[in-house]
């Protein structure tokens, strides 16, 4: 084993930072055995340095960001401060002074990753980032690598702990989703401000990181269909369980049947209870992978925390190490393929809809003349009656997003459809 | 990206053999593009030449696979014989004439893995064995280098499609072993000679495979416990369905509390219905891992079949593909903890004890007493009577494996206990 020590700069020491610090303490001759060298904590970059971190010597710890990874003797730069700036610069920098990156930064990957493969790539750097999409999972590196003979054709998963905390307490207690939310936030598993994670922001920065790597093609942000879950009602989750279904938010990314692009989006969906997404409760994450010779794998863990996000940094770091002794670097991004992203309205899946109407003949026949006339097929009809109204549920056949959407325009218009009272897509089927 | 071809030899070319040389060839690109240079399937070899293989051109077919590893042009050997001999000769005979390897054998990796990994070391080969454990599901690669920053404390798994196939089917149906087995052989999902599968040789072998990998020592297959299904009976089931249980065949890898020594063992267990593990249906596999800064982790998928175990070989090979070009290779065996393996004796778990005992006063006091004397802690207990005599189910609180033999040996010497119906572990609580 090589003695001379391969230097870390740890940028951020919060919650995942200051375990990645004490793990790199605690497990040192565990991580030189598996790397074949020492690892040492060369430099602790922080905002506040006044804040005393147990495990993390005074001296190491700097306000200086840029002039740690400018050091130059820095072999591995591990970046945990989170959002685009001065992430992405300090990133860069790392790169033209000679160090590889490790980074758990969703967003800025989402936003950025194509130039920051660029940059690594022009200075022989690895850039690795498993602890972007949920957390501890082992996810990018089975699809980047595991995978890397096979042909991925769909991506569905729990991304964001979050909203699933939150939907899993609607289905279990019949909540509403303010009353989730507060008792999520209350326990700690949403920030005072949720809107990142219930709006769907969190998980489209994953989706567009998975999609593009699942496919080898690049998918921006931007390119995401994002929806968020605060409208979910108790209703929808009602209306759910009579169909044998639950709802989750789910990140899907898929390749079009005929090969030819891609779509990515977020929004809640109802799926089986016999799905094994379905059975994914409380904080955790789980994405469902579906490939055309390995079939339908799925990964579940926890997706967030200071330990589970440490133990995915601690993976890609003895990986970009041991890359380092050995002189060459892991896969770089993969976006041979270049397919285009089709807009939302060519998605093709199948539908859940509610509609409030009048209680009288020849409403069904109505309705169902609209659904035809748009070209969606129904699969399943309930009519309920209540007090002179009545509620009709509609399960559809495969149908395209935009053809959906023209069907329901045309629903408002009816005289006898009181209102459209929820639409919801159905996966995993 | 480099024009000149990788040379592949296959060696093999049944169910998996041809769906890896089906896949080279209709992926072809895909594979170039993610390796960086083409592929080329330089040789197969096979038993029978006679026997027609869609796909495989006829030039390159051969029964000599020796004059094919030693060519000296192959960069690559993939194994897809199975079993130890001529398997182990040619992947020795590969790594001397300069091919690395990809093999999908785990019964040669559990009894041989340490001397096939020291021959690659020696030569500066790879050898990449996804596919041996498990099929498709990424499990070594992320236990391998994504855990590689983390400390495993165990992994639990079902590893083994039969088992879970006639387990499922008796826990839905109600059916008898037997009746069960009938069923899976029908389908296809057990061999005429179901040995391997049903008394956990198969398991066995995948468990010592995992428990190396998972604690980075060295356990062979004669170090992994193995007690088969067969003796799994419908009143098992209906014992653990009291109990919100259910019944699954595992291999279990653990680490012992005081993290001196590791256990592993195959046998059947109960599991709490609201276990991850105990929704895998049918013939998938899943396997649980528990460590310390990650936490829970459970990876679900195929666990056989011709295109799942491609899937993982070619998974491989552009990782070997990728290795070569660079002039690297990846993480070898990792056995630097070199922790013993316990017996079976040491292992502490919990027990569901089903005894038919006299119907009269006194008797739970005698059988308690026996526990007590050795030790174990009683958790809950049923009594039930029927036709004068009774039945007591027990299930106890952690204990040694040697404590309840112990126990069970005196509850057979008392007059009032008529018989030990079933003992059975109780995992994953």
């Amino acid at each position: 084993m090589r003695t001379r020590p391969l230097k870390v700069a740890l940028l951020g020491c919060g919650v995942v930072g200051s375990e990645v610090a004490r793990i790199m303490t605690t497990h040192a001759d565990d991580l030189a055995a598996r790397i074949g060298a020492p690892v040492e904590l060369a430099g602790v970059a922080v905002r506040r340095p006044g804040k005393v971190r147990e495990g993390v010597p005074a001296e190491l710890v700097t306000t200086d960001a840029t002039a740690l990874v400018k050091r130059g003797d820095i072999d591995v730069v591990v970046e945990v401060i989170g959002g685009i700036e001065p992430a992405r610069t300090l990133i860069t920098t790392a790169f033209e002074h000679g160090a590889s990156v490790v980074s758990a930064n969703k967003a800025l990957l989402a936003q950025d990753g194509a130039a920051l493969h660029a940059a690594a790539e022009v200075h022989g750097k690895d850039l690795y980032y498993e602890a972007a999409v949920a957390g501890a999972i082992p996810l990018i590196r089975p699809l980047r690598e595991s995978l890397a003979g096979d042909k991925v054709n769909r991506v569905l998963g729990i991304v964001n702990g979050t909203t699933n905390f939150i939907l899993d307490k609607m289905d279990t207690t019949g909540a509403g989703y303010q009353e989730a939310l507060d008792e999520a936030t209350a326990l700690g598993y949403a920030e005072a401000d949720p809107t990142a994670d219930v709006e769907g922001f969190d998980a489209a920065a994953k989706a567009a990181i998975l999609a593009g790597i699942a496919f080898h093609t690049r998918v921006r942000l931007d390119d995401v269909h994002r929806e968020g879950m605060t409208e979910v009602t108790a209703a929808d989750f009602a209306s759910a369980k009579q169909m044998g279904r639950t709802i989750k938010l789910l990140a899907i990314c898929e390749r079009a049947e005929d090969g030819g692009s891609v779509t990515a989006r977020v929004h809640p969906a109802m799926i089986p209870l016999t799905h094994p997404l379905a059975s994914v409760r409380g904080a955790y994450n789980a994405v469902f992978v579906e490939s055309d010779a390995a079939g339908q794998l799925m990964f579940y863990g926890p997706g967030a925390g200071g330990s589970p996000t440490a133990s995915a940094v601690l993976g890609d770091l003895v990986a970009v190490c041991r890359n380092r002794l050995s002189g060459t670097t892991g896969p770089g991004e993969s976006a041979y393929a270049a397919l285009p992203v089709s807009p939302m309205g060519d998605v093709v899946t199948r539908y859940h809809i509610s509609l409030d109407v009048a209680d009288k003949p020849g409403v069904l026949a109505q309705v169902a003349t609209v659904f035809a006339e748009h070209g969606v097929s129904i699969d399943t009809v309930r009519q309920q009656g209540k007090d002179g109204e009545a509620s009709l549920v509609i399960v559809t056949h495969r149908a395209s997003d935009a053809a959906l959407g023209g069907t329901v325009e045309a629903l408002r218009k009816l005289d006898t459809v009181r209102g459209v009272a929820s639409i919801m897509r159905v996966e995993g089927e």
